[in-house]
């Protein structure tokens, strides 16, 4: 990157906060993804520390003119490798843009600068006010502007959906320099095409966010932990609907397979509380009193049963709900040196257990296991694909994960649920999407940014 | 309109299903749009009722073959003229895509043709089914493909959010003829850009929708009905966010000034409930048994009392409840005769007070009143401009209106929160959004629709 592109960028941000030292921007070069699956990343590269809109605006000036290749760079936590500079760039990390803009209780809304961190902002909510924010993709270094960004989902959207249904604004940088905000503190509004609902999910590539405002919610008074056994899958995926029906929505519908959960138990020193069954439904319920939980827990017990549940266990201390929920926020772990590649299919949820029973086949067929835990109540399963006994990627990997892209949407499903498309998943779009749509996600794309600048290489 | 086009029309879709007579035209030409300000429809028109997708596709293609403006037309209740033909076109009725195609108990989705009207498809579910579908935007002709295309909201979004939330996939024509399936049955999807969303409240500009799944909910047992008196709409609106943050969450919460309400009572020969105060909310509640909706009324009373509530009435029987929300549904009725436009504008909730002390302040600088009511819940108020002693449009319309949508807009509100942009709202763009956005906009119609036939003159 030419000299006189840091000198610039050092001049719009101060000479503190631009750098193409690679010590210094080592850190800002890879997220989450799988070692084995990222692509390599340009070192060739400058990060920015921009402190205002203002400044990004200035910087997504300079380089639409100059057509230089520009990466946003949230909290880093997502593993599709959104965020990796795959050519020379200049990565504009949104970190300084750390403020609260405004706690707004009378509307329920709060709005944040982009690069509040969701533990920052779950802070911010626990020390002043009695309002909740409901979506937690497991990282709470992820950045507010990325979780829009990318569209987060996580446990709870099975009551509270997912990051969509809860941004009301957005303050956003053009490609090409501008500053607009779309949305509002509003409920509804039917002006013109939603570019809100466009920018969410998005993945960076039809402008930077720089602020956003996210509905808030009552909290609820208590919270309980279930975990329901059964001996299939089936069984455990006809309980979901039932409990649906029945006017109950859960906070949270988890799925663990046993094997899994007990792995993930003995790698935290401790044990799954179930001894019977082979499969594991957890349910995270809440309510506006003890007696509501309680009555709300006897009812998912009885709709189990019914569906052939074999064991029930009602977490009734809060330390026991602690070590439920620690042993599922870990199944992954024991797997972590052996995964390839984890997956993020979603199927319609009535699906499951035929799309389970067919992967597990699948996976026979390469010699090789396929681990499942994950969101049963959104029909978003996450399974690994192993690493071969060298720790390398499998030959068969491409072609396997292929068959099962493939099965995920014989069943009207999706190839990422939740994770994104990012540089990882981009190559398989053509799976899931004909060539006229594919050609208006494009168009769409240089609408927003013509020079073809911003985290190019995401979805189109 | 060329005969030839015509006969490539009955050619299509059969002999029976193709007509420019004017007697056999004339109800497709117009909507429920107030008389005084509706554009005047071409007289040159073709009405075809096509029976598929697949006829619809033949129909596009043909017509953006031949360069022929295109109306693509659902129940015909919009009020901002989204379907009136202003150039010679092809009428698209959708009159016969009216089958279900499954009821899907077990993902909680329905899936329908467009044209079900939204009668229809509550009867289909109340056969057949224990679930339920929230959205109600008053007139059940509407048809669940127009819901879908004009975003369409009512009274319920205060807990059941509008229609966006509750779509998963759509089946669309494309301008240029192809059949794409946005979505499915899954609650995440973050593949690509989401084209799903950005079709819901486009109004027919990028694609004609042919089918539509929908996601269904548990229905609530029991349902009341809560009169509360205010002497200001301060007050009225101060209780909205207390009731909300204590975890209250109504399915509405309706403002309704006094005089009104008087009037509609008067009009459909009954009484209002309540004496004392001059503004009133009616909440509609639900819950899982009598005693959770006593319990829950006694909570609101309190809140409204802290926020100086002067009466309240609980409706005790069914028949009191629809008493109170057949008045509610006619706060329009006695001024039909005298209204030369309904507005639709929102502001962030907070700011309904200031709001409303604004507009009567600029209604009285015109001589006028400007009745209000609405969804105070969400922010969105109805109001009349009322017509001249002669029953024309007063002379001042245009400056008034003007005047109040920029008031709207100080608050970071919208000019149209539920009825859309279509032809009447559409020189009012550039109030709400900048060039940039409005260029934007411009630009996704043109990937969409190159030739620009389709749905002409709405939103861009």
């Amino acid at each position: 990157m030419k000299t006189e592109v840091i000198e610039k960028l050092k001049q719009i941000c101060g000479n503190d906060f631009a750098t193409n030292d690679l010590s210094q921007i080592q850190g800002y070069l890879y997220d989450e993804t799988e070692n084995l699956i990222r692509p390599e990343a340009s070192k060739e590269c400058i990060v920015v520390k921009p402190s205002s809109s203002e400044e990004i605006s200035e910087i997504l000036k300079y380089a639409n003119e100059k057509l230089i290749p520009v990466v946003s760079r949230g909290g880093g936590t997502g593993v599709v490798s959104g965020v990796i500079p795959t050519r020379p760039s200049i990565i504009i990390s949104l970190e300084r843009l750390n403020k609260l803009v405004e706690l707004d209780e009378k509307n329920l809304m709060i709005t944040v600068e982009s690069g509040v961190t969701l533990a920052s902002l779950l802070e911010i909510l626990s020390n002043s006010s009695d309002l909740f924010f409901p979506v937690h993709p497991g990282d709470e270094g992820a950045q507010i502007g990325g979780m829009v960004a990318t569209n987060a989902g996580g446990t709870g959207a099975v009551k509270h959906g997912i990051m969509r249904n809860h941004v009301k604004a957005l303050e956003i940088v053009l490609p090409t320099g501008e500053l607009v905000t779309l949305g509002g503190k509003l409920l509804k509004n039917n002006m013109g095409y939603d570019l809100l609902h466009l920018i969410i999910g998005s993945e960076g590539t039809l402008g930077i966010i720089t602020k956003v405002t996210l509905r808030l919610y009552a909290k609820s008074n208590y919270s309980g932990t279930l975990v329901v056994s059964f001996d299939s899958t089936r069984d455990a995926a006809n309980s979901v609907p039932a409990i649906l029906q029945s006017g109950i929505t859960p906070r949270a519908i988890e799925y663990v397979e046993r094997s899994i959960a007990i792995k993930a138990a003995k790698h935290i020193g401790t044990t799954w509380p179930s001894e019977n069954g082979s499969v594991d439904l957890i349910f995270i319920i809440d309510g506006s009193s003890e007696d509501e939980l309680y009555d709300t827990s006897e009812k998912i017990v009885e709709i189990c049963e019914a569906n052939n549940a074999v064991d029930s266990i009602i977490a009734e201390s809060s330390k026991e709900q602690k070590r439920i929920l620690d042993i599922r926020s870990n199944v992954y772990t024991p797997y972590k040196e052996h995964v390839a590649d984890g997956l993020d299919m979603a199927v319609p949820p009535s699906s499951i257990p035929d799309f389970i029973d067919d992967i597990t086949r699948i996976a026979k067929k390469y010699n090789t296991e396929i681990p499942s835990a994950g969101h049963i109540g959104d029909g978003n399963i996450h399974n690994f694909i192993l690493t071969d006994e060298n720790g390398n990627l499998p030959s068969y990997y491409e072609e396997f994960k292929k068959e099962l892209y493939k099965t995920a949407l014989k069943y009207g499903g999706t190839i990422t649920a939740e994770h994104g498309t990012g540089k990882t998943k981009k190559n398989y779009m053509s799976l899931q999407y004909t060539d006229r749509e594919i050609k208006i996600m494009e168009g769409i794309k240089k609408v927003f940014d013509p020079n073809n600048i911003l985290n190019c290489g995401n979805i189109v």
